[in-house]
């Protein structure tokens, strides 16, 4: 059995001692070089080097009071696998991202929003963190203003529904314009020369799912002059689940309707959707999905990307600045939150004609707006 | 516009004017309390208490050497959306079992090996992690060795295929237990009377999916006396995308094939043979997929559960000691790597004839091994 032990590390008295300087001559080489002469700063350095001494980052960050890390709290998992993944594709963005400033991403769990205030206090209490990244908000989240008022410098993946005004710019937030997503894609069905496109949405009361509903609505009304009454006739409502998207438009294909496509409030009713027209007998049944999620890439479902990559692109630019490789203090620059433009990704679902699938990878079929997509 | 600044936090300088003592006195009162007068401990506390000053993490762990902080390398998002959430499941848990230890988890980007390796390193130096948790492990991983060599405290989920011994104490690991899950899955289609069970596998050469084959040949042999011959006989390979096993699916029903069923190493190979076998018209037809992905959940695709929970708890207790909260160091106590047995969970994929699906929910289909599921 190999007894293995971590080799002691070189310290700032190893490397006076070694340069026959005192440990303050070492600190002032590591921190105010300007004020040591040039022969002694050359005589620690070279015992720097010799020694392998690497500079503590607690101590630097003790010093600083910069961890150069950003705290997030762990999305609870949720019991829909299909749009849940959007989290995990965002939190891997954003490391990606954080990494090339130099960052760190540090998780935890809460088990409320209480909970997560306080974590976060402690965390930049500590030092170990030197802002937040928020999501999953929400009508009144009480975090914004918690945060706000704890001074912790933040910005939320989400708007911050119902805290009007939405541009203020203690609270900063990145969101993606899913209304003119879901028009882009209503329109691209118009394009086709549809008329009768099915809205699938959730419940009403989402600020998320009314907001995607407006730009189907939006689409619908300059296209063919349809009012309140005309919409609703052409609305689905299914929690956002795929059995329970499947049974409602299984019953409406039952009960005969006129219907001609489905534009989807997330890739789980899509989904659900696409198996029923299929399993009707109705394979060139165009249906758009939302989110565009690994399952509606690998089962051929038209869908509106998020672009998550730039939203947390643009969230780390909120946070630190275009360039930057610190966290900003809130409140002192010209800062706006950001609305970023999705992407309709349009694949065999939403294809009027069969459509020869090559194998050899899922994105063959997938064109951007008609473009090839570089995925 | 609302000029938030971070409030100065309180200091020992702060505690130690307050209560009428020296720094030195403050220190002792956190660190050695016993060496201090009561009467002057109760002074500092009560400082401590209206100042809510906090005892500095930072400077905590410097003098321990603790970070409290378990790092991650974040894997690569994969082309293979399906079967990818593995990785970000086994880390919700992981998360959730280190927060329940009073740990933290760092995440970071990395190039390649090598580039891992320094960011471990350079962690390490900087008491920013007190140990590792290594994901996708392969074939003469060099990680391990490199860990191993720098004495850093780590556990790999997946074993070091090709590291022989498979139970060396310094390269410690927890699995799952692919051959006895697929060797359950096709003993639950042999034991509904079935005897031509496909398997549908990646191409050869990879160590997980060699071993879940061994399951499917294991219970093939048992129930029929299978040979070689008759096994390959059986066997169809798709690289592990949906497209790809659709194809590979059709294809065989298209030549006529006499099989009655599918056991597949993966959910996404699982799914493509789903939607095979689906749309040549046989409802019926049982395929069962591997990793239990939500997308095998939200699509009714009966399916090998890895238990990720499990794997997460038993890593943190290689790392950590069954109940502890300090990384320990490596090579010390009696630990062997631990292999989790993975569980059926059978869906509406695998049944040989119709069921009534309710809506209310994705779960309400399924059965472990013939009991109702508690997911």
């Amino acid at each position: 059995m190999t007894e293995a032990r971590a080799p002691q590390l070189p310290t700032v008295d190893d490397v006076a001692t070694r340069a026959g300087v005192s440990r303050q001559t070492v600190s002032n080489v590591l921190n105010s070089p300007e004020i040591v002469r040039p022969e002694t700063r050359e005589r620690v350095q070279a015992a720097i080097d010799v020694l392998g001494y690497r500079p503590h980052a607690s101590a630097r960050r003790l010093r600083t009071r910069q961890s150069s890390t950003i705290g997030v709290r762990l999305d609870p998992v949720t019991g829909n696998g299909v749009s849940g993944s959007v989290f995990d594709r965002f939190l891997h963005a954003l490391v990606e991202h954080a990494d090339a400033r130099g960052m760190r991403v540090t998780l935890f769990t809460a088990r409320d929003d209480e909970d997560e205030l306080q974590h976060y206090m402690r965390l930049r209490d500590g030092a170990d963190i030197d802002g937040v990244v928020l999501t999953g908000t929400r009508y009144d989240d009480p975090r914004t203003a918690g945060l706000a008022a704890e001074g912790i410098p933040f910005v939320a993946f989400g708007r911050p529904w119902g805290a009007e005004p939405l541009d203020d710019p203690a609270r900063l937030w990145v969101d993606v314009d899913g209304r003119a997503g879901v028009q882009a894609a209503t329109e691209h069905l118009v394009g086709r020369g549809l008329r009768r496109i099915g809205w699938l949405g959730w419940p009403a009361g989402s600020g998320t799912g009314d907001d995607r509903r407006r730009g189907w609505e939006a689409a619908m009304t300059a296209a063919f002059g349809h009012g309140a009454a005309e919409l609703r006739a052409l609305t689905t409502e299914a929690e956002d689940r795929v059995p329970e998207a499947r049974i409602a438009i299984e019953r409406l294909l039952a009960a005969g309707t006129d219907l001609e496509a489905l534009v989807c409030a997330s890739d789980s009713l899509g989904l659900g959707a696409m198996m029923a027209v299929r399993e009707a007998g109705l394979p060139h049944f165009p249906v758009i999905g939302f989110d565009n999620t690994p399952v509606a890439k690998a089962v051929g479902l038209s869908s509106v990307d998020q672009r998550l990559d730039e939203v947390a692109r643009a969230t780390l630019a909120l946070l630190m600045g275009e360039q930057g490789t610190r966290v900003l203090p809130h409140g002192g620059a010209d800062r706006h939150p950001r609305l970023i433009t999705p992407q309709l990704i349009v694949r065999r679902s939403s294809h009027l004609a069969p459509v020869e699938e090559e194998a050899g990878g899922t994105t063959s079929g997938d064109h951007i707006n008609g473009k090839e997509t570089q995925e």
